[in-house]
């Protein structure tokens, strides 16, 4: 079995991805596989000081390729301090979002462009993406009503976008899916917690084999 | 005479760039040429915060790549909110570094690539380069010891490097002039200040013939 996996995971908020991701890092635990669970920027004090910048809700004249640029700053730091030791040290990462955030959001929804956004992150990390990637996706309604229900978070400058921009970065990310089949696995986010938790499960063991 | 122009300038700390953008503009102004004279990052909230990141001494561990990213997203902030309209309004711009900085010190004397790093500040400003590039040569030594001497600001992250990776810096910048001989155009920085400001006037005055 490898476990040696570099795994990430895509969808927008209010999807279930932070609690799902909890739980499959203790089911793995569990069978002994040495996981790190991540997401940007992760700790990582450079990292998160971008980030800072990047969600500050007053920061609206905020150009996009700078958002997308800082974005890839975010990744680079997070990624050669944490991720990268981590899978040189054997373990299995899981990452709660990574590249495919930028190219749904900044790439598609935004309109810089997939293949551009692409290059900046291909800049950013290298060219080596994901060893899987499981997209969380649901219709942007549900996970909208979800984050205004639980308010168990500040909102970010982000969830204030319009629905319409939530739709296209689900587009975009459907798009991706066609664009790497093999790499890119889609469950179905409108379902319970639980089952989601067994479809994401059943990928990591097909992934492990 | 064309006086919608676009011109950085070029070279290391210490080589009197500030001084002679001053009284260049100084005399622009007395001709009547409407003039913005910047820096990244300007005085733009953004990119002000973008650089506070980048120039903290204490960030030793930062990713060179992200160190080129931010770099780029400040460019982008600063240029679209400040440069490009004052462009439009029919300004002549000066800026105090800009692109030529990054491919000098990211991409040559840090060893990313000259090529990577054009590439994502083409896609952070777009392809155009500026119209006149003046570049302020003199050794990394003599420089050095100017700042040192003046103390006149704190010195950042940049300045506390060795002079092995200023050397390179310079190296860089003269690979540069050979990339583009249309666009940069070097003064002899060692000269008094006087003297450099009357070869740049010179360089304006048949830039904007």
């Amino acid at each position: 079995m490898n476990s040696n996996l570099f795994i990430t995971f895509e969808g927008p908020e209010g999807a279930g991805k932070t609690t799902v991701i909890q739980k499959i890092a203790e089911r793995l635990a569990q069978e002994n596989i040495d996981v790190l669970a991540t997401r940007e920027p992760g700790g990582i004090e450079i990292a998160e000081k971008i980030r800072t910048i990047i969600l500050n809700p007053a920061h609206t004249a905020m150009d996009e390729r700078t958002e997308a640029l800082l974005y890839a700053a975010a990744r680079s730091q997070h990624y050669f301090e944490k991720v990268r030791p981590a899978l040189d040290a054997g373990k299995l990462v899981i990452c709660d979002r990574f590249i495919d955030s930028s190219l749904a959001y900044q790439g598609y929804a935004r309109g810089i462009g997939v293949a551009e956004v692409l290059s900046i992150n291909e800049f950013a990390i290298g060219k080596k993406l994901p060893d899987v990637t499981i997209l969380f996706d649901l219709p942007p309604e549900v996970g909208l009503a979800r984050i205004h229900a639980t308010g168990n978070r500040e909102v970010n400058r982000l969830d204030i976008e319009s629905v319409a921009f939530h739709k296209k970065v689900r587009e975009g990310y459907l798009r991706l899916v066609a664009q790497y089949p093999e790499r890119i696995h889609v469950v179905n986010a409108e379902q319970a917690i639980e089952e989601v938790v067994e479809d994401v499960w059943s990928l990591l063991l097909e992934a492990m084999q």
